[in-house]
């Protein structure tokens, strides 16, 4: 059947060319595999066109069709087909196996497979497996109100939408690492794979240990066209395509061809031979307990792209050519020759002969595995059903103890790495950190005595030399944003928890992945099915504000405006303004489900101000008054000044400290803002404060001078609608940097303690001539500190210089 | 010399292996060549570390050092070298070469060509070639006020900063399309390598056409290590190497070693074997005017990291080790015993023998290249000196006519191709249009009749039906958003200018590249010596409110939040309400330089508004009350409507239309804003207007109802600072969606003509009564048609829906 591997050919068509040459199947297995691919193929098509008349039993008019086309067809029946063998193999060798659905809009492949396994059924009785059923099946596709053409949260067996593309191979590792016994078979689509994210995840394979971590077989489908183009991997020699896959430390197997029956058995042998190989490299770990860098197998899939479509419509190329890409016959409801095509095609399939009153005849149905062995049903898929609660240690113990508020200098994230020693250590097998490179930079390397990074690569002797690498660690590091992240959402997707640090300037490179993530979270919350899963945590440091050496480049604190535009029911964003809050917050996101975190803290030594218990009560209420450090105590204030973020309430305070001693008459109120959604209005996120509670504490017509960590119009985004909102100054980055001290930085941003006590005088009309005279001494004192700075190349004194002599309240 | 490769090593000590085995140098050679690249190994040092004493005449002392370290030396060494060795072959071959320096904080290596070549004392004569200027040098290395330590744009020969890693490679192949003589020589570091954006750019050599374009060659940097990591490629076989840039399409040489002697003669050769190597394929590709995909030579050069560094300092490794990434030895300023150990080093250079008083001695100084064969003085990388206005054709000449406003229905986008396509085809050395498979579904094809796309892999038959392929064609579509933007900044960068258009929601994919583009235009604008380039413009289309059936993964409109943080120097916010604009808003920046402008507009049919003159004076003056749809002339208005965006502008205009049948005598004004930053404070943006011309347009009292594109906050960051802006009611969309009709889309985001005309009522509280009733009737057409929406699948009578039946003004 198989030939022998062409080694030339880049065609899709003729006869199975393959790798493998095995020939499985029985004739009668053939058949019946095909029986069962035709009926997926008609349900693509019937999601596709139909709402009504599902089993063609009618002659198809075009009041049967929806009356607006959506929805792909091309990458669907390698889906399928790749579905079904591996069906096969679940049911022969027991497999746990879930399936990742990486080429865009592919979800027909998908679902069809859900509801000839019943699944669909199962968790929407209303699409059960009946005509009606099918009907309703077929029309809520691509149609309002009803799911999308990815595989969306509504997608059993779905952990991963494929909406934006090239994260299929990561999400993908994530959900297997610390899952031995699963497989997560990834369809990897051609497209996809020119995609940044897609080309370096191959490189995951450099992190799996093979004893722990169950294993990814990828399925590069060269489906030949995107949207309306080739694809690279299409049009490249067989050579290059081995050479590459070779070089990215995989066995690449071939399948390719168009032929049913021959391309049966060949994907029947090679999936077969990989599952094989798989066992074979795991068992020869695991018996020796000596984990090691196998060239896993991988599967390149050549199919015609929209396979078993017509080859040609109007004498215009369809199967095989980009136009299969989406709908595939567009023009059916208007051009009558052509709904006779449609239909004429949807009944080669010959639904007749496969569907029994809409449901799937017995003998087809055999061929699916039962319960959770069912792809479609995996519980690993719907991670929150799996989730336990971490095993925390009381993060109290940890705290920075003897603190004298605004003078004791520690390092908030040194002290907290401590925490997240004693977490990996208590969860072994369900918690790990993930970052680019930058654990130690971010003075997290405490955690490496609990669990060291994973490194599959060479070793060398020098890795001694506090090298921290083992095969069997926890932290992951690979200098690729995208991976990491990639890695910890299907970690956490599938069940576990984790945390991601990075230096805040480079987060933005997955902004787009976080947002795609908050969406999945979010449209999981509304499918009732779905168990609520860990929330993602994003730890941010390495922060603008100490980026003065680095340069402009590195100073960027805007991911903050692109999570706070996504759901208010799953985003979050913390800024601890020194250790003891840093651990509280920390605590409270690890406990927390379903949401987006993020933490904002940088990883220098910095002025603290909380005790623990101080601490917790701050981050209980997410803002408050320090009484401690303000002086109108029982009066209204003359003036606000306000802080969120570490630099900044250090920056704040000194202020209010400049003010207090030189103006001793004038009553100031600080307030310092941990949980950056209490800004907002109540009715706009679940964190929001009532107007009555922004004006017991910012006021309704007092000055503020607000000095925020990131940009300063999100502080105006938030608060536009605040009483008194006309007297919120905000200072923040607004993109003014080079190569600087923290001073520097701080002045011409204008966030520096003198800065910010001008701009209070400047708001308090009735300081008059005295405010005035105060104020030039501020300018002088600022530029002193700025010349002394520039002369010496450094802040002079520069750790004090961040302290703060201060005049402490009764 | 050289050894013979050793295919299992993957040591980078010892004498050098290398694929290529000549010794084309002759022993004068190399020790002119190793005392160069001992020069510039001392001036790497001095950056690092000096700010006075600069040749070390005096025994060196605390008070030379500077007091706070900052620099990196781990990749210095190997750009050097690699740079040294290409000088040779400029001199020998009349090459025309530019360097990227792709690691991240390489700059001294790239700083001490620079100066080694004279180039950093013409462009800064008081960094000369004397002590004092050497001095100076060295100390604003790193110092506050000084220059960072990328490439930044105040580096001579650099259009490449590299402080965000991944971007090296799709910039340098920008710098080569239409340049048919020039190199770009590409460092690309081996953290780099591990990102996402570089792994794919390695397929740019699909799309680089050998007759036309120049040649990139890549010298992977085998550095060994990250910040505090080993990178994946120095810890993967030679054979895995190998396969994997031969899987790539490119051809790899390698060399690899420690011992100078045999390094200098192996990098001469093997340079020297891929110089003459591209020059080869060109020829043969230009001879014959038939242009192939040749292998490309790359190399792989594998070198200690911090390279000529000691190999341990206290027993702990140094060389060779990620210790050798920042500061070598960090504690020179308190450890006198290191203090000794920095000085030796530094003189085991020996920098009496190359310097005299600060300047390299002829010996070597004839070493390099001169004018602007120097890289370091390469015009491609000062692009803006070489950049021509485009040949605009007259944008007036592609108007849509006879425009009844709010009636006619017309492809704005469709409209505008044949603007471009006439761009495209009076520019056909300098236009190219950027794209990731997107062109064609972004209504732009006709642009194809001037250029096809570039393809360089293999063709099919099938091609000829419409594929649109060429090897000579100008449109450039790979399905990475960021290789597509790496070419267009590269291209741009080196003197050209260009266009990308993308899809609206997955423009968040390069969020980060568009950050450092935007900071990198900044910079540039303040360095005296650099010209200005032709502005990044992004075409945003399959626009938020359009992509209602491909659910919610495909909504985000949340890139212009992330532009708008950027410097409001660089930044411009187009967002054209109909054809005649965009044509307008194009025009204007196709011609603009150095901005970043972002146009926003959909690529499906709407209606229209205005004509050519209209347009024109309408786009002018960046916003605008339209007469024609208000009924307020000559007085206040009772309600100020207003919309920025096309989708938005339609409804917001019906909404008009329904205010105004219903509600006659209610006095209604309408405003379109294109230009979004009309909307903030003169002093925050060169475009923002005065309050008086706020107030003039949006009243300082009454309601105003935005219909926004965007993210409903966006607007309010805008403006919260204007005349009342309290009044300012923002719709927009709020991160509601799924699979809907566009229609249905709205109404979630309540930015449908009925909640938008509801809103207006609720808010003119005049209205009493008879507004509570006409609000009621709006209500139950809005729930009318979204249920007819819902039970057909698509909104009734689906593009007059869109359409809206108007009471013209008089």
């Amino acid at each position: 059947m198989a030939d022998k591997a062409n080694k030339k050919s880049i065609s899709a068509y003729g006869a199975a060319r393959s790798t493998v040459t095995d020939t499985p199947l029985s004739a009668e297995d053939v058949r019946k595999m095909d029986a069962y691919f035709r009926a997926s193929m008609y349900l693509c098509l019937g999601m596709l066109y139909l709402r009504e008349n599902p089993l063609l039993k009618e002659p198809l008019k075009v009041e049967h069709l929806k009356k607006r086309l959506l929805g792909h067809w091309g990458s669907d029946a390698g889906q399928s087909f790749t579905w079904i063998h591996m069906n096969r193999l679940i049911k022969k060798y027991d497999l746990d196996v879930m399936f990742v659905s990486g080429p865009g809009h592919g979800a027909p492949g998908i679902l069809s497979q859900s509801y000839l396994e019943g699944v669909y059924s199962e968790v929407y009785p209303d699409k059960a497996e009946d005509e009606r059923g099918m009907q309703r099946f077929f029309k809520q596709f691509s149609f309002p109100g009803g799911i999308g053409s990815h595989a969306t949260p509504e997608t059993p067996g779905s952990m991963h939408e494929g909406g934006e593309l090239g994260y299929s191979i990561s999400h993908a590792f994530g959900s297997v690492f610390d899952h031995p016994n699963l497989i997560t078979l990834t369809m990897v689509g051609d497209g996809e794979a020119e995609t940044g994210p897609l080309a370096t995840s191959w490189h995951s394979n450099k992190f799996l240990n093979p004893c722990t971590d169950g294993a990814v077989l990828p399925v590069l489908h060269l489906n030949g066209y995107k949207i309306n183009n080739p694809t690279i991997f299409a049009r490249i020699s067989h050579e290059e395509l081995t050479s590459l896959f070779s070089g990215y430390g995989w066995t690449p197997y071939f399948v390719e061809g168009s032929d049913l029956p021959s391309m049966h058995q060949a994907m029947a042998a090679t999936l077969e031979h990989c599952v094989v190989e798989i066992k074979k490299i795991q068992k020869q770990a695991r018996d020796s307990q000596k984990p090691f860098r196998p060239r896993w197998p991988m599967i390149v899939l050549r199919t015609p792209k929209g396979w078993t479509a017509p080859r040609k419509v109007d004498g215009k190329l369809l199967e095989g050519f980009w136009r299969a890409h989406q709908i595939p016959i567009t023009d059916v409801l208007t051009n009558p020759s052509h709904l006779k095509i449609l239909e004429s095609w949807m009944k080669s399939y010959k639904p007749e002969e496969l569907f029994k009153e809409g449901k799937l005849i017995p003998e087809l149905k055999a061929l699916a595995p039962k319960g959770n062995f069912r792809m479609s049903a995996n519980p690993v898929s719907n991670g929150g059903t799996l989730r336990r609660p971490l095993d925390l240690p009381d993060f109290r113990d940890y705290s920075l103890k003897d603190i004298e508020p605004g003078v004791s200098v520690r390092g908030s994230m040194v002290n907290m790495a401590n925490f997240l020693r004693d977490i990996v250590g208590r969860n072994l097998t369900r918690f790990r950190v993930f970052g680019p490179d930058e654990t130690e930079s971010n003075k997290l390397s405490e955690i490496y005595k609990a669990g060291k990074k994973v490194w599959l690569g060479e070793y060398f002797d020098e890795d001694q030399d506090g090298g921290n690498l083992t095969m069997w660690g926890r932290v992951m590091e690979m200098l690729s944003e995208h991976t990491c992240e990639g890695w910890l959402e299907g970690y956490t997707l599938s069940g576990r928890h984790g945390l991601l640090n990075s230096y805040e300037p480079f987060i933005h490179v997955i902004d787009s992945m976080v947002n795609q993530h908050c969406k999945w979270i979010e449209k999981c919350a509304e499918v009732e099915w779905r168990g609520k899963v860990a929330s993602l945590n994003i730890l941010l440091t390495a922060t603008v504000w100490r980026q003065d050496h680095n340069g402009f480049t590195h100073q960027d604190p805007g991911f903050l405006d692109v999570v706070a535009n996504k759901s208010p029911e799953v985003v979050r964003i913390y800024l601890p303004p020194d250790g003891n809050t840093l651990l509280s917050v920390t605590d409270h996101c690890l406990r927390s489900v379903n949401y987006v975190n993020v933490i904002v803290a940088d990883k220098q030594d910095h002025i603290q101000f909380l005790n623990m218990e101080d601490a917790i009560s701050h981050c209980t209420k997410g803002l408050g008054i320090w009484d401690w450090a303000s002086n109108d105590q029982g009066q209204e204030p003359d003036v606000v000044m306000a802080a969120c973020g570490d630099v900044p309430t250090h920056e704040a305070l000194a202020a209010t400290a400049l003010l207090r001693k030189h103006l001793p008459s004038l009553k100031v109120r600080f307030v310092n803002v941990v949980d950056l959604f209490k800004l907002i209005s109540g009715g706009n996120h679940p964190h929001g404060m009532p107007d009555r509670k922004w004006k017991a504490i910012f006021t309704a017509d007092k000055p503020i001078i607000f000095n925020f960590h990131s940009y300063p119009w999100l502080v105006h985004r938030l608060t536009y609608k605040r009483p008194g909102q006309e007297n919120l100054h905000v200072r923040g980055y607004k993109e003014k940097g080079n190569i600087d001290t923290p001073f520097e930085l701080a002045v011409r941003n204008q966030t520096d303690r003198y800065s910010l006590a001008m701009d209070a005088i400047d708001r308090v009309k009735s300081l008059g001539n005295t405010g005035a005279g105060i104020r030039e001494r501020f300018l002088n004192l600022q530029l002193a500190a700025k010349n002394e700075a520039y002369d010496n190349g450094i802040d002079p004194d520069y750790i004090r210089n961040w302290t703060w002599d201060y005049p402490r309240s009764a």
